[in-house]
């Protein structure tokens, strides 16, 4: 192998390709990146071998061939580079880099124990908008917690249906789901329903969240992809493909409250200040009390630690329904509060023990329920 | 005790004083923060017993007294606490703090145990400018390391003569001097040398730091006391006082050298870039090796380990003196290149085994002194 890339360019692609590869002691070629030419592209891979990801860049491609180097190391050291062209070329398993002022060898692996890393030829694809779709993922992706014995609420719930994906994921303690809509054009001739590793994710927010564009979604029975395009080429430029998780997501629809018996809006900052506030004065149990009085149109928040001390606030805003006192968990009070941006956020109620629903009045689209804290 | 005081001036305060309160678990009154009032002052006052910090604030002050309230709870609150108007007041040792729409009792522990922190009333001081005083102290405030066999080297050393202070440091692998000149109205009349914990230097820099003005700085046998006034008055506002470290600090002046055999002048920029590639292939050892050909006037900067590569670079620049091959950990070179902003190094050289010195062109006030690793 040997080729010519500009300092900048391979400085981009491994940033992508290097926070998949993994920190593996007991397969060490997971730790390194994969470099390879295919015709003039440059193409760099890497995979933990539950995510695996490509990215091509075009370049001066003197010799085809492959080679594995360590991942960190190379990215940092490419990072250091100055701006201008680089030299590759593999020798034996090493990697020779040449720029201006600039001569290194890097050892590595053969290429030829590099796993495959699948791709999905065929099947249905969707068209996405990279950003709007990093952002609705940004509103579920934190909810999930890792869990050994249901695999399945580990993960992230997408059920596809014609123009419509629905996403929801919860850890028991609280739901978050959102609504998608796709552009006529990209609809599905059949439904999907599959589950996505939390990383697998958190890693499209990472790589696609400023990269405004096209992004592709590409099924199989066992895979999903993600593609985004070259600039200029029908080339593509980053492809993500993640196993899915197995088994049957819980019906979650059950727990999302028809019906209330109160409802709020609320001013969101100042909500989301005063349950901050409150959480401070919480104890253990991460407890606080919120008491609605429709009388007086006020909301009373509180928190009391018989170490800490005793607190309370209230804010005022448009209050429906019966009065009702209920406890929640402040953390997840806030993290649904931290999923709504909107100015103004609506808080529905179902007595001193049912769950709550966080909604924005401005989108339709998105919900995060809250489970109480039972009164012991 | 009973008082009004705005929001953000007890923000500031309490950001100022938390720093300072320790984590005690033997003390738990060190954990919390001393409010009292002094007239028409509310003083806020914390200390580890190492370092004391009293932060006074113009308020309303309605009724004498004080009480002391956990420092990162308290802080935390009034962060969160809406601008405007909080009405302070002990009740027992309990503090209760109300603004508009929160009411809040926090517990305390007695005014009564909180240790006294000690000032200094007369004797002589200088005056500094705070913001350059804090530069000059970066120079130097990272180099010592704790210790318990040599504790006067884990401090940072002053020597005060007429108008001039000069500052050092070491770990005994490398050496910052740093010399300040007071204006001429600032000389004093004694000559002082002391020896200041560096956790001292790193409170004074993260307080004074991005507050410009007077700084002045006063001294008895035992403690070092720095004030800063209030704004429009002569009260203080601010002052750190702290112990000093007992022993005497070694003849350091023995090690700077006091000539060189070869003197290289070089882009500082592109020198730092080339010790942080080199260092990625230092292995544990930390080495990298500098040739220096005057001849062809390139400074050769290279490093190789068994398990990751081999690695060189060049840089070119004024070169004077003899030829030189010498090795020095890269985290020491790259400290003290860091500590000189300016576009050019002197890097000065004496044969292969003596001490290295980094200084600025545009700055005789401070140099670097680099130990090199000897051939084994």
């Amino acid at each position: 192998m040997k080729l010519l890339i500009l300092q900048e360019k391979l400085k981009q692609g491994l940033n992508i390709v290097e926070r998949i590869s993994s920190k593996s002691l007991t397969l060490p070629i997971l730790n390194n990146i994969l470099i390879s030419t295919e015709k003039n592209f440059l193409n760099l891979s890497a995979t933990d071998l539950e995510i695996g990801v490509r990215w091509w860049v075009l370049s001066k491609v003197e010799k085809q061939g492959s080679v594995t180097i360590p991942s960190r190391l190379l990215s940092s050291f490419v990072n250091l580079l100055p701006n201008g062209n680089v030299a590759l070329e593999s020798k034996n398993n090493n990697l020779s880099v040449k720029s201006d002022n600039y001569k290194t060898e890097i050892k590595g692996l053969s290429a030829e124990e590099f796993p495959i890393i699948p791709t999905i030829a065929d099947g249905e694809s969707i068209s996405l908008d990279s950003l709007t779709f990093c952002r609705d993922l940004n509103q579920v992706a934190d909810i999930p917690v890792p869990s050994t014995t249901r695999p399945e609420i580990s993960g992230i719930y997408f059920s596809f249906q014609k123009n419509t994906i629905t996403i929801a994921a919860t850890d028991s303690f609280r739901l978050g789901e959102k609504r998608i809509f796709l552009k006529s054009s990209s609809s599905l001739t059949k439904e999907y329903s599959l589950i996505l590793p939390q990383k697998t994710i958190k890693e499209i927010v990472n790589i696609f969240n400023e990269k405004p564009g096209e992004l592709k979604m590409y099924f199989s029975p066992n895979q999903i992809m993600f593609e985004c395009p070259m600039e200029e080429t029908s080339h593509p430029q980053i492809q993500i493909i993640s196993r899915l998780i197995e088994g049957d997501y819980p019906n979650y629809k059950e727990i999302i409250p028809k019906k209330y018996t109160t409802r709020l809006i609320l001013d969101r900052n100042e909500f989301l200040n005063q349950v901050k506030t409150a959480s401070l004065f919480s104890g253990k149990v991460n407890e606080i009390k919120i008491k609605v009085e429709p009388k007086s149109k006020k909301v009373n928040i509180s928190s009391r630690s018989s170490e800490l001390g005793d607190h309370q606030s209230f804010i005022t805003g448009k209050i429906e329904g019966e009065p009702v006192e209920i406890s929640f968990n402040h953390r997840f009070l806030l993290d649904g509060l931290q999923s709504i941006k909107t100015p103004e956020v609506i808080f529905e109620l179902n007595n001193d023990s049912g769950p709550g629903v966080l909604k924005s009045p401005n989108d339709e689209t998105y919900l995060y329920v809250v489970m109480p804290i039972k009164a012991t």
